[in-house]
């Protein structure tokens, strides 16, 4: 017998009738003669409500605290899908993070898994019981209770798929799969067989959504083989696995944006070693996410500096920036807000150097300006007005031919 | 610096501002010098909350589950109280009932405290620490959680301060302490200054609500002093103290009573030595709570027997009952409802042998029949018509001087 993760989103356990629903899944998956681990999250917005209740207390509220408090909701999910596993005649038990094993360092918030002692899950699995395992949450060396942050439950999954040398390990969300792009923008988008860790990773980074950076990158460490589906349809969904085994050349492989950017230029900043430095220290240290950088140097002394932001920091930025001129010693900060991240990411690239240039024909083509570029191996990122952001969505997807079955198959340009 | 231990209930914490209010009598016991223990419940409605989400999976969910399910209650209060704490500038620190070293027998739903290890509560103390824990929870050696039943926070509080050796333990409840009987029915009713162990337990098995039995037996095995007080009242409350510091000759220290009481009369039933055990064996087999026995052999042959049961415990009595006939041989079964139970509780009865006499009198010259009797050393119960209840309990209120402040000290007959 094979072991099999399957990880149910808050979405998916959101009411009694979806654990009954997910309870469901569990089973179809017993039947067919797997031992099945599975990982929940809290239902719906039950972490949204416990976070309320924290902030009416305190601002800023003891992040131990906080996970004291947070690890609650996964707790209720998996007592009730136990519940409802047994009520419909498998046997199963419930496992909080601690009692599956799963240690983390003495972080709080945020902490990462440094390993998973399985031996009460094994034993529980050789008992013939399905085991539900609370996702999001561990313990420190101290017994100090934890959470991964966002996400976390993906990454309970793939780590416990991973510490039990699992089978697979499926991803159940709300959507069917990865997409070429979100399909709540462009109508054409089609859903992925499969996509590899890189490309997920690059998309999960942009923003899809629908996996957690970190859970990807777990996967690809420890080559878990993830499958991203539906817990409500019955369809095959998207395959995240290691290239070797896909099509090579295919070039791109999805679009991924966002809306709500900013652009802050910092305009004559001293030429130095520490000047850049010292810029995303400062802001990293008031918890400002910059995302693209990009510098120039205007003249022999100074240094003009733009960056990418979250609009939601804007204000925080300034502030930084100004209350940390001195130091700083720069002349002048502009910014433009109304801002959208467009990106394509793809492994062919790779191998493809002219992809890059044909993006921006693209745009160019449809009267859409660049103003801010980054790129990675597999990945370029553009940055252009928010109210053209769905236009440069559809034609890259156009361009690049994503509509189309033949784009799982290999394309060269 | 001594130890104190406080308890507040689900009602003391059952909103953001009365946690708040929480937070302040906790730290003005801090500000006396003291270092505190706190146990809380869970908030308000959760528990219901939660066992209605289990309801709606399984009629008769796991036990196991269900303490999974219902000790995040607690875990969310602990979180909160803490944050309060910290936020208004006290050190605190948040404990489950694992965390805090409660072990408990291998029982799911009912367990009892086998053991404290308060290695971790003292280590945080002597940081400075005030350190909550959660009620009502526990652990066993094979790291399962537990919960302590009804009432379990009472007993965690108790259970902690003894194992702490603390000065004392004040339950902070809603009301302000323990009345000669129940002050919403009688207006004369009376705040005690002091009760005994002995009479708090037995007006505790009577439904008095104020402090669980469990939680006032284990105060007396270990000589725990208790104080019963209100979490919003300033005043002084009800310390429940050994004998031996009190009014050795307070003959009837408070009256309890309660309704919905149904008596069961089996006719018929063979004489032997197994009768009685077989008839209340297969009633505890199905769940139902005898109370009162009378037994009475009415010729040779055959015993009657009646009982007392909650009237809600009727109809599953009499199916037990009749499908259980052949087993039980006994003639017939009659029942009569709408009764209610009135209790005097006294430690001074055992030297004075005429105060059931009294009781009986005093109800017969209000007119009111008495149907059932049960006597403990220090206790006269009576079962009566429903309707005749609050008049019995004034009457007898009214006879033993209840409401006289001169009940506390010695009265004799």
């Amino acid at each position: 017998m094979e072991i099999i993760v399957q990880k149910f989103g808050g979405t998916s356990v959101g009411s009694i009738e979806r654990i009954q629903n997910v309870a469901n899944r569990v089973i179809e998956e017993a039947n067919n003669g797997n031992k099945v681990v599975v990982v929940v999250s809290a239902m719906g917005k039950t972490t949204d409500e416990l976070v309320n209740l924290a902030k009416q207390i305190s601002k800023n509220p003891s992040k131990r605290e906080m996970d004291m408090l947070l690890t609650t909701g996964e707790q209720v999910s998996i007592a009730l899908l136990t519940m409802a596993l047994k009520e419909k005649g498998y046997d199963a038990v419930s496992l909080t993070g601690w009692q599956a094993g799963i240690e983390t360092e003495a972080v709080h918030g945020n902490a990462r898994i440094m390993n998973i002692d399985t031996a009460r899950i094994h034993e529980h699995l050789n008992e013939g019981k399905i085991v539900v395992v609370a996702g999001f949450q561990g313990i420190t060396k101290d017994q100090e209770i934890t959470t991964l942050g966002r996400g976390g439950s993906d990454t309970t999954a793939v780590a416990l798929a991973a510490a039990l040398n699992a089978k697979k390990c499926d991803i159940y969300t709300d959507v069917t799969g990865v997409f070429t792009t979100d399909p709540r923008y462009v109508k054409k988008a089609r859903k992925l067989q499969s996509i590899s860790y890189d490309e997920m990773l690059e998309l999960a980074n942009l923003g899809a959504g629908v996996l957690h950076p970190r859970a990807v990158e777990f996967a690809k460490n420890y080559q878990v083989q993830l499958e991203v589906r539906s817990s409500m349809e019955r369809e095959r969904g998207t395959v995240v696995e290691e290239e070797a085994s896909m099509e090579q050349n295919l070039i791109v492989r999805g679009i991924a944006f966002e809306d709500q950017v900013t652009r802050v230029t910092v305009q004559g900043l001293p030429n130095g070693l520490h000047t850049l430095s010292t810029i995303f220290t400062t802001l990293a240290d008031h918890g400002i996410n910059v995302d693209i950088i990009i510098q120039s140097t205007t003249n022999e002394d100074t240094t003009s500096l733009s960056f990418s932001i979250r609009t939601e920091d804007l204000e925080e930025t300034l502030n930084v920036l100004q209350s940390h001129k001195e130091i700083l010693q720069y002349a002048t900060v502009e910014h433009e807000s109304g801002l959208a991240k467009v990106s394509i990411v793809g492994s062919g690239m790779i191998s493809n150097p002219g992809v890059a240039a044909e993006m921006f024909k693209v745009l160019a083509e449809h009267g859409i300006e660049v103003k801010m570029v980054s790129t990675s191996e597999i990945k370029v990122s553009t940055v252009v007005q928010q109210s053209k952001m769905v236009a440069a969505v559809e034609a890259l997807h156009e361009a690049f031919q994503l509509a189309e079955e033949a784009a799982d198959a290999p394309v060269v340009s």
